[in-house]
């Protein structure tokens, strides 16, 4: 039986309610989430036994982060305590030509003060299949980017399928280390890699390529380079998102395992419920498919698509939904007719 | 003056606040609707005295059903009151790919309870120009069924005009009764039908045909034959729904009196606001059109596919339009602009 | 250093939650706006100082108002106080096909009920580098129009640009006058006028000429008649609105200084969160561009484009956008990317 | 069958969420009252046909009025509707010794520009057994003055019994008449009193007395002069309110039928969720009693007092109480216990 | 280590806003709650660990109670799932004079129409320290008393402590049986009961006895019968209420266990933010005050007094209380001060 | 005319809705306040010209902040801009016997993060009357209470009156400093201060005496040692605060001058709608009574008094009365009665 632990901050969002600007606002919507944490709720939804580890503060706050693990039946045994602060970040939802903004305040949250050696990865990771992590954690702080390196060791020695969603944040990279001093260690270990192709070069050390993504034959030898720098290296998928309007995406995504490349059928996605976190849920679907669908790669591509679009639809910041959901937009009733 | 007595069963709706999905909701909004309850509001809105007879649980959640009755200027004297509960449904709203998702709770209700003879027909009617029905009320129990049989008797005696229309639903049906063992004695007293070809067929126990409504030429054929099946028709009428999204309707409408076809203009209809209900708004208006418009037929069915239309932009099961905004919406003025 | 004068009526604006019809409503969002504050509030955001003058009943509700003048960063310092009543308007909005809807209640105001000489006007303009008013002031009352005209000449002695929007309400104007009697001494001083050709032929007393405005060569030769009957006039600007529903805009706008003719670019504007005030954030985004870029005029007119299409994804009846959201949208950032 | 027929103005109320004062309110909840309005509805919960009689503002606001009129089972058959608008009032809710807040914003309200014979009254009190009017509707204008007194001079005709609730308000009594003026001729056919002895003294054109009701033997005297003053008096009432604090109330009451004087006990009224229309409600109440309870008059004065209690727990203007919770509080089931 | 195990029906509630009554309601607030779930959340928040044993639909909304349960850390590992409906019920919020009211609609759910044999109750128990039911559960239906007498007997069998709740619902008890006709075989093998000596009696077969608790010594003979009956009962206990009214209660407790009578302060409660589930807060508190302080029984009834009024300032059916929060109650610092 | 300048910080603070714990709530509402602040507001209320002086951040959380501020009409022409945090405090409300519970996120904010130098004092105090200061700017950081130190210098420089909270706060404090080590410099310029004995003497590093408050005659000999350790110290105050539970408070005061002891009646607050801020209110009110009534120090202490009373009704961190509503409150109009 598969078993996902994924590692990373979970933050209290608070956000405006919709379409409303900060100055217009007399309330927040209090919710949690955090890359690695939507990803754990991503499978957790989708039937596979998930597990997030990170570090809380010991108050009320933090124990709200906690329920909320809880809540969506995310494995919370191995949360470490501390006294620091969740880390928060304000959403103001955009429309149309106005877009999102996000302002972010998390500096001195209880994961940035993490320190090296706070987890026991072996204990934690030894009935894991699968340790997922991603670009944010390394650019929060050092301690967290050592932790993390940490527990990539430990799941490659003990054999555990490694992801990671390379997740760039320009606002982060804050504590004195560019991504190519901290990125290509961790990423050598990783067997698989969400992410397009520049950001890859660009956290390898590596120039830009400006890739073509409509010209799909033009990928492989692009992506091979990846490959090269990354010995573990079995799969990498980017997602296309064009953004026609804050309401109003078109998703797909380019899957390539060294071999053959499968690429998906962009979809319409308008309107935008909630644009955050939906590069989680493409992530989330694509460990799903690749565990459930080994020998089917076009549909497990297929699936990270239809759950990010799903997740565009979904309020807050970790998609809800099920295989059910999944498969009935495979199978081509996404164009919503109610049930009855 | 006209009077429409309609007779079904009215629900309590429970919705989760706009796009939640039922875990997150810690809420729901509380209303009232029904597919014939529907119509007798749509139809008190456009000016027409209208009545609804159902039976309601003796409790202070059947007053608030009678309350929205009163409130909707619909007539009330001959409901029935018993012991039972009020049916429920859950509706979960969609948004793009994602469908709206209902969950019955209504086993068990006052209106499926019901036992043959409960109401005086013949007095409920005798003012009544028009009596309007719909396949639900046979789909809910047999008790139910055996009661709108003998309306439809009283209707058919008294020269009452009969509407159906028929709404089948497959969650229904649960009760060792098939439609078609059903149905067809109830339609054939029926003067107006509304509903596709396909489900006419289906409920008058006939094999289905798969028409081609962008082939309206084709259809008189197949009209025809339900006609030959039930022998009080005089009209028939097809609503047209394309499902581009939850969010994105297209509607249009056909109508056939036997001798001519007619052919409504396909609108958009994005976005959708409350999608339920607006296939008895289209009922409603198509009855507005017919009593009012019988010179007209054209327009009785571009009434019908107006009002289905707005009803795609109110909150709620049934549709609060008013002539007024019908007029302008068939003289164009469909696009938005506000008046000051 | 820039200062700007504006000069008009304010409103409580009660609305109902989104998309509910006025009969399904239990409660209003309650706001304050108009015209003429609306265009002070756009330029106070972007960073000029700006004063509205009105009169205001001496109760809680005009104190409100007040309030929400100063925390929009809006000069009060000449408002007068009166026994009267703040005027109110409530709206309906609407979505797709269904139009928003209007119910003034605004007669007997303390602004419909001012007499002329109210006001100090060379001492409240005497730092004044520009002068706002519109076409719905004089439309109030004879001494809303009388104490209008009064400012206009005060801020022309004073050798102070005046700008007007025309802002033609046929549900006003029922005080006795027509606008052909009273506007055209008050545009004869008018340096800058926003509106459409018909609209300023129909208020200056002349037959209207149905313009194409599609046809932009065409348009000089109408504007130049405009600038003969106002002597005074250096600048004309109309916006360009094509309404597909209530839901959709399409927003452009074209600007002539007898010597050039401008034209932005239509832009798409969906979905439409409020529409209500999007006129006004195209006068304050104008008056911006026009003192800030005097020797770009492409730019102004970008700018008053740019501010009345990020309007409509904005609740309320003002615009709340920073020279950097202008900035964003005018280089192309108007895809809804989130910054972060 | 007992029918009662009540005339007056209902307005609009727009009062802040709980506690909020005026300047930190974003949104007024909406509902509609009035004290004659008020009074109909107490009586058509507790089970009596009511009817209300006004005039409303031919628009959407007065629709809604008269939606809540429907909704409340009182009956709208002779509501005159003109083009004016509704009266409105907002409330700021206090809180213990923060009183709440009332602004009228009334004036030039449709009825209050009502014009003398716009109602036929013969017609509409043919039958009714109880005409009910109150102070409010002659200090609101000459015309609303005159009608009312043609109402009360056509209930006297045909009989019916008339009651009036003095309900004196300083605020209003602005358009040129006292008192003293126009209320003795309209008292003189009034059969039942609700007032204290003072304010009765007051309009009649009396001086105060200053009556001690602690004192309850003192009292018949100084009723007996308003018996004298109204020949067609039998019965007067006083509500008895001690005001601990915005939150606390004490509330009894006394009866006076010229014979014997009846004294309802001191109940305590803590928490206080909306005081507004309380009065209304023992009016109601006393209605009810009166025609209930004709030979038991101390139960008529119990019902009254237990009306006005129950309505401080209830949110708006009029009472939602049936004789079931009447009868649970006078059988001493006020103490709160949840039946389950 | 201990760990608690309860069994019985889990509901959806459905609650006006504050103070509302039913018809005035446009939504409903929804919390999932009932008896024995109430007593597992308490538990858990005291930190014992907890398990929930019931039946749900299996359908969205038993997937809504299933998460709330995990939400408040309440070991779900042995529910059953099945195709019926969760019982509802609706509850209109009372203030002051006016009692809160409750409408069950919980007829046909899945816990009633459980079948005995559904649980393993052998495995189930096996690592439980405590199981715990109340008078309820035998009370919905034979199936539901039949399962629930399996699993006392398992858990006797096994040697856990087994403790009772009597919870008497005279609008439960309509299957057909009467209390004294199957409460007796269930209680012999309780160690623990709550509920006062009335109740007691009845449940029993024996006659009420009508006690008097202000009379501390007169109880120990009235309590000692109840031992006779069952053999296997160590400790009794009571609690106290005196209802001013629904915003304010006095609440104590009683405690024998046939050496000592304890008897707990009264405590007074104002005001009452939420009253349901205050005796399930009582029982939780009094199981966890004898599983941790069983040589200081006076402490053990003082925390569940605490417990039980800390309830009442908590909204929803369930308790959210730590023991720190207990603690400072019992400290004394119940009188509100802020810490900070 | 007089003029008061504030220093302090001001935080967001995000409280749940009324009563609900931390883990029930999904939302918080969003307001902004502080000590210092909240004095500022109180005073603009009372029509005193305010202004406050403080640092924030340069992001749309502290342009929230100055909104606020431009709102309640404070001047903030000398607030300071830097790029961290606003400080952040979470509140859960209590009732009754569960008192509220404060969670602090304020470290590392602007003001925390000031250093030495960052105001001009000499030229914001310049035509400032009146300095205000608390005991939590110095509790704050090193910066803080330097910075604060040079302004109280300055003020005494110019001759502007200042006055001190005491405003003791142990979870604050954390930076190195004990309360004794920093208090007595700044305290020694002070010439008003509020507080209770013993806190004074603790800040002044000296042994608390545990004053009896209701043995008036007792204190002028325990106030006279704090006159000795501050020359310039004109009048002390004390607010005499019983909790008898979070809902409901009794609240009095004291002043010493020297020369005479007032001493103000104990009021009943109940309910408490928000208690945070009342303290706040005492400070604005007492300033505001020893401003205006310099002959009449018993109504100052009154004022105090009437102040604090009614910011309980007002939810917020601020006061937001006027002095009618004062005036009111001292004439003894303060048991609710409704104006109208």
């Amino acid at each position: 039986m598969q078993k996902v632990v994924t590692f990373g901050e979970i933050m209290l969002r608070l956000s405006t309610e919709r379409f409303l600007r900060f100055s217009q606002s007399k309330s927040f919507n209090a919710m949690y989430g955090g890359g690695e944490f939507n990803v754990a709720v991503s499978l957790a939804n989708l039937g596979i036994q998930s597990e997030f580890v990170t570090r809380l503060p010991d108050n009320e706050i933090g124990e709200c982060a906690l329920i909320e693990m809880r809540k969506r039946n995310v494995n919370t045994n191995n949360i470490s305590f501390g006294k620091d602060r969740l880390g928060i970040y304000f959403l103001e939802t955009g429309a149309g030509t106005r877009a999102s903004n996000v302002v972010y305040d998390r500096t001195h949250s209880a994961m940035a003060n993490l320190e090296k050696g706070t987890f026991n990865w072996k204990e934690i990771l030894k009935e894991a299949t699968w340790f997922h992590w991603s670009g944010i954690t390394p650019a929060i702080s050092q301690g967290a980017a050592e932790e993390c390196l940490e527990a990539i060791k430990a799941a490659h020695e003990l054999g555990v399928t490694i992801s990671c969603d390379l997740n760039y944040r320009s606002k982060l990279w804050k504590y004195g280390k560019e991504p190519y001093e901290v990125m290509p260690e961790m990423l050598q270990y990783s067997n698989i890699i969400l992410g397009d192709i520049d950001t890859a070069y660009f956290m390898l050390g590596h120039n830009k390529v400006n890739p073509n993504y409509q010209d799909v034959k033009s990928l492989p030898t692009l992506y091979n380079r990846i490959f090269e720098w990354c010995p573990n290296l079995q799969t990498i998928a980017t997602t296309l998102r064009y953004s026609v309007s804050a309401s109003h995406q078109r998703i797909g995504g380019i899957l390539y395992d060294k071999k053959h490349i499968y690429d998906a059928d962009i979809k319409e996605v308008t309107p935008v419920v909630d644009r955050v976190g939906s590069g989680d849920a493409f992530m989330g679907g694509l460990i799903y498919g690749l565990m459930e669908y080994q020998n089917d790669i076009q549909k497990a591509i297929n699936i990270a698509v239809a759950s990010c679009c799903l997740k565009h639809t979904i309020y807050g910041d970790y998609n809800l939904v099920s295989t059910t959901d999944i498969n009935n937009f495979l199978a081509g009733n996404n164009n919503g007719k109610v049930s009855r």
